[in-house]
């Protein structure tokens, strides 16, 4: 009981902490503010649904002529959400004659499944 | 030739759709709109720092006293952002003594994991 192990336990702690202080790191601020970026753009359910649609479409991409039926919205809608989605760099897009079709990228893949499971 | 093959590829397609048409089911839409909440709650870069040092602590929970000075905050203001994630449903929230205790709610450890990858 003399080799200070108690009289350290029984030391007032300072008054400021509730334990001993722990060093934690944030991540980075550039990294962060990029990542909420990307997060308001899914921030909103319709864009949740065209990222599931597109998600389990056959190859992983989709024409914009067949999300709009699913939702009951016209195109412009949804093209207006599209564009948010792929500025936010969530989405490729690829016109094709007058269509366009849209696949998410692929380092984006894991992020946007664990967001719409 | 005359196995009707060659008619059906040059067939001309309906002039509204750019292919067969796809099925696509979205995503129920109530999921949607809650997972639109939780998601709006993590879009911003100081609660993404926050839930990256909770995420990183000992045991998996941070006193707020350790939250404040890594991300040169005062403490309302760090509270006000745990605030909102508790809300989210996404930290736990546990009072011992002054202090306040926060840790990731389990079910949401996977996907907040993925967010600050």
């Amino acid at each position: 009981m003399d080799d200070g192990r108690v009289l350290e336990m029984i030391t007032p702690v300072d008054t400021d902490t509730c334990h001993e202080p722990v060093d934690l790191v944030p991540m980075d601020r550039a990294d962060a503010e990029r990542a909420a970026r990307m997060l308001k753009a899914v921030s909103d359910p319709t864009r949740l649904q065209l990222l599931s649609m597109i998600e389990a479409s056959p190859d992983g991409e989709a024409c914009v002529c067949d999300l709009t039926k699913p939702l009951g919205l016209t195109q412009p809608t949804v093209s207006h959400h599209l564009k948010i989605l792929v500025d936010a760099g969530l989405l490729s897009r690829d016109k094709r004659g007058i269509w366009v079709w849209f696949a998410i990228l692929p380092g984006r893949l894991d992020a946007i499944r664990a967001l719409i499971a």
